[in-house]
């Protein structure tokens, strides 16, 4: 095929006043505390710092001692350096003409491009079986959830479908799915509670989340039956985090760029799926509901996931990923178990097939237990210590149980471990005291 | 405020890589009748031409004489030869770790320079009162529509809200009211029909659409009553497709990015919010269903718009706009004139605020009616001529009406009215024959 290369009539430098400013935006430091980005607030001529939590000052270089220490969220931003560093072959150049249509050529709102980069990418890390799968894209993993249980819901089945997920289990489930309110479907709690009272006259959907968020664990499915559906919600199924025993193999995947990339921002989710039917439905759930993943985002995308794909072949940031969340995982376990008051969920190691053999913990959440029985609050026995993590009955569970995120920024990290670190340094001293009161 | 300008350690050739990439894909020759896009299929090397509708060959020089032309979509590319012109400060360099978290620095999901561009726009434009309104943004009209009608259904009233519009009415509300099958609204179809057969002890919501899709009429809400809420969508409501009389001062009013900028791929529109309640559902529900726009869409379009209100005193965009879109209305106005068989709608030219004077009409779509009593369905009649519309039923109105877009690229307009103009010549034959015939 011919393409040809003939110059348009427009000036060659149109790239240089964009990347001018780009460049003038990166050069702006920050202490290594926080970052400045053009389209932050400007304050003469230029955008300002934005800091790290418990940062401050002009540059990011004051510490504020007494800060809260936000573990809530699952920010994925561990993974800012390693593309801090491949800076050159991860950046995007975005004219304004770039795929202003409604539709790619082909009439579809999807790059097909971008779909062929994920589907390589799968064969190379071997966490999902992509064969004879059906596509899609979504805002995260957030959107392609309900257009999931739309699609499955809508199936010849006039019932409500259940819609139900083991404890502890992501809040979104309940939120969201309660959220729409829907004629077709209903949140319906634990799953172990319709193990046993499963009745064939409804249908089910079953979220299954694996590696669990919040506790890390690989899971199954647990309801059987001809009206069971199933979600594998996989965001979490990438060597940063867990082992990979196998490729998943199930029905109807969904997989998230923030957990991958760490691009939590960019809103941008996959699913594999095996049915004609339910990707069809899928579809129209996406076109009704947002028209499509915008374009910049697709092209953005594509981009991460070739540098992915192609640094140290396909290895080089899971390697990083891996390195860093099983250290923090290392630190954290050493100082909890040390602990009488607080307890941590129990990861082994585990047969993975990108490390070729046994591997240690790595998970993105620590799922933290209050012990003492007068703790049953444990998110205020932690928010006292300044830690503010996510309550444990937000996931089905007991408020005994608080999730800490582990996936955050280096310095929210050491700082966490600080806070921690203190917390059971005061206990050893508390039991010290009172060891020596004893008679 | 001090800000830091120290160098980082990178080398400052990062964005070099991309500036090359980007211009050696933008200088790909299509002959002006399509375009090369870095994530397109990629044959030897280098992304192939996509070519507009009727155009093919691997510069997309062949045109394709009997090809069926395609003017259902409102897919507004009349705007990209702006860009193209206006390549150098419209263009964004996007380095990969640009915004990768959640959230922005104060925990919204909102660039707050973007929020004060576009109410800078509006206050220039003045077809929006700005002040005291709360402002959300969401994957185009699309999402925000949904949102605004959850937001709207979740007041103190427990009754399931009919949601009504008047026909003709834009597809969406219907299909996208009826896809979420909601327990707390449901699609009540034509707004004329409840006005005598209004029942207190519903609520009601009515979207308004002004100027309207697809007949580009301005119009006002008709119910009345306490129970009534209403969303304007004001899609069109910009100098390029309609007069402006005065700012529109409602409830809740929906913007899309689509047809200010002709940006439809990006999905990116805003809502202007009165009540702070029905504003924090909203929220809710951009949290929960997609976590908010893209960081990349936000970037880009915070740039666009810098754009939009920098060239020519922020008139330079619409004045452009309005030159092409009333120069196509009074092209396929002059030849549907000529015609028995068909009619357009009547818009009398009207003072715009914008323009000081009286201005000529210039809408986005020609919504077209068969005369004949025997062209009952108008769409097949169309179709008969190699011409596809938008159904008039899909509208809420009769089969005699089709509605055709004049938003698409210059080639598509050009061949929509050669072939309109073949139609109405082979009339005017027949009825020189019919005359001929006569006795």
């Amino acid at each position: 095929l011919y393409v040809a290369r003939d110059r348009w009539d427009w000036d060659q430098s149109w790239v240089s006043e964009a990347a001018e400013e780009a460049e003038a935006v990166a050069s702006i430091s920050c202490s290594g505390h926080g970052r400045a980005y053009p389209d932050g607030l400007i304050v003469e001529g230029l955008p300002v710092c934005e800091c790290n939590d418990c940062y401050r000052g002009p540059d990011c270089s004051e510490f504020v001692p007494d800060c809260v220490v936000d573990a809530d969220s699952g920010d994925p931003m561990f993974l800012e350096p390693f593309w801090m560093k491949h800076a050159a072959s991860s950046t995007i150049v975005v004219p304004a003409w770039h795929r202003m249509s409604y539709e790619f050529n082909d009439g579809s709102l999807i790059s097909e491009e971008l779909k062929n980069q994920i589907l390589k990418l799968h064969d190379i890390i071997r966490n999902a079986n992509t064969s004879g799968r059906h596509i899609i894209f979504g805002a995260g993993a957030t959107q392609l959830l309900n257009a999931a249980v739309y699609a499955l819901s809508h199936d010849d089945d006039p019932s409500e479908a259940r819609v139900v997920a083991s404890a502890p289990y992501y809040p979104v489930y309940k939120e969201q799915t309660e959220l729409f309110d829907s004629e077709d479907f209903e949140f319906s709690g634990d799953t172990s509670s319709w193990k046993n009272d499963y009745d064939p006259l409804h249908s089910y959907i079953e979220l299954v989340t694996s590696p669990n968020n919040p506790d890390g664990k690989l899971r199954k499915a647990v309801l059987q039956g001809q009206s069971v559906h199933f979600i594998h919600d996989l965001a979490y199924y990438w060597p940063h985090f867990t082992a990979i025993p196998a490729p998943a193999d199930e029905n109807l995947v969904l997989f998230t760029l923030s957990k991958l990339t760490g691009h939590a921002g960019s809103r941008f989710g996959w699913a594999l799926v095996k049915d004609e039917a339910v990707y069809q439905r899928m579809l129209t759930y996406m076109s009704l509901s947002t028209y499509g993943v915008p374009r910049e985002t697709q092209l953005r995308v594509l981009k991460l996931l070739k540098v992915v794909i192609e640094e140290g072949e396909g290895r080089e940031i899971f390697e990083f990923g891996f390195q860093i969340m099983s250290k923090r995982w290392e630190d954290i376990h050493r100082i909890i178990s040390m602990s009488k008051r607080f307890s941590l969920q129990d990861i082994g190691p585990q047969f993975c097939s990108f490390n070729q053999g046994v591997r240690e913990a790595s998970p993105a959440f620590a799922w933290l237990k209050c012990e003492k029985e007068e703790d049953m609050d444990c998110y205020n026995v932690l928010k006292a210590s300044k830690i503010i993590g996510r309550e444990g009955v937000m996931f089905g569970a007991e408020s005994r149980f608080v999730r800490l995120s582990l996936v955050k920024s280096q310095d929210d990290f050491n700082l966490l471990l600080q806070r921690i670190e203190k917390m059971v340094r005061q206990e050893s001293n508390i039991i010290l005291e009172e060891n020596n009161e004893a008679p």
